[in-house]
């Protein structure tokens, strides 16, 4: 039995101070806060500094989605105060390593998010390197657009999931699609608008633990 | 004969401050000014507006790398005094197209930025969104471990070339580097620490621009 999925807040606001609101009001209820691309580029790596003074005992992952300058942008990014930061699939191998090797100099990791081509090969390459993390994403855009979940997109992860990497699972995720990944190692999944613009986004949060305690019962 | 390729200052620094002194400088020695990524990711896009408040006469560009929430990002930098915005070559094409949406609504452009794993069927789809731009890379780190310029980067760049995208290149260039890319439609040759970092960078600019004259007589 593989251990229990987390919550992942995902924060893509443009205004800073609406993405530490929604930070102070909903960490009780999440166990992982993430700065996205969109606040990222907003407001600047200050946002990553701004959240880790707020929730000090989260995980805080940088959402920058890193494709070069791995180790310049991993050094903000950690010295700011992230535990995680992400690196996109079509970055060269060496932007990756250098990402690597200041993510272990800082007790952090990478996450290699999975967008366009990529290949198991490539996956092999990333567990080479001792990175062992992967966010499965389905793009806002792609969402919007109307793609969903495929049996495709389930049979890609559980073959990263059988080679050791830890999946992160995201794209309008609900409480209702839990189930679909019962059989895949995930490390959390992120929600964004789906916790922040909810009515009541505290029993979002809820809605979503009770979820994965039924599924993963652990 | 195609037109002049112009020199592009790629401001990289981790603060805003020396990429303003850099611009500052510089800004009347070349064509185009590009917000890079370490930059937009230290400073947020506030260094976009920044730019466009001293430099009010060059082509200006978002180096966002964007890979999602195409629209969100477009708008931010546009809205910023953005002439260009760069895309990576694997976000989704739903994210090229809200992205090419707002450019449009801009009169802005969008550049795909190459890197990874991409076909020259992708080109063509780019092409039918209405993208005419594209960025050949050598990353820092892939230059950093030795990887060079090598016919097949020219046989690339010359089949999108013959397809009707105009391309910037950026890689490490110097002056000594242009003769190779005299075949291809260059929009603009991108310079960063190679023109920040010389030692006279005024006389940097002069060479690439000497150079460019040479090889591009018109």
């Amino acid at each position: 039995m593989t251990s229990k999925p987390r919550l992942q807040l995902a924060l893509d606001h443009t205004s800073l101070d609406a993405a530490l609101h929604t930070a102070e009001r909903l960490h009780p209820y999440v166990d992982i806060i993430e700065a996205g691309t969109i606040l990222c580029i907003s407001a600047g790596i200050q946002a990553v500094r701004a959240l880790r003074e707020r929730c000090p005992q989260h995980t805080l992952v940088a959402d920058l989605k890193v494709a070069d300058a791995g180790a310049t942008l991993a050094e903000q990014a950690f010295a700011q105060g992230a535990n995680w930061m992400t690196v996109i699939c079509a970055a060269p191998l060496a932007t990756m390593a250098s990402a690597q090797a200041v993510a272990a100099r800082h007790q952090g990791e990478i996450q290699i998010e999975l967008f366009g081509r990529w290949t198991l090969e490539d996956a092999k390459r990333w567990l080479d390197l001792g990175i062992r993390q992967a966010i499965y994403h389905r793009g806002r855009d792609a969402q919007a657009s109307g793609q969903t979940w495929s049996k495709q997109d389930l049979d890609i992860m559980k073959a990263l999931s059988d080679m050791g990497i830890e999946l992160s699972i995201t794209g309008g995720i609900t409480p209702a699609d839990l189930p679909l990944f019962k059989d895949i190692a995930v490390t959390a999944f992120i929600a964004g608008r789906a916790l922040a613009e909810a009515a009541d986004p505290i029993a979002a949060a809820r809605q979503f633990h009770s979820a994965i305690n039924d599924i993963w019962r652990g």
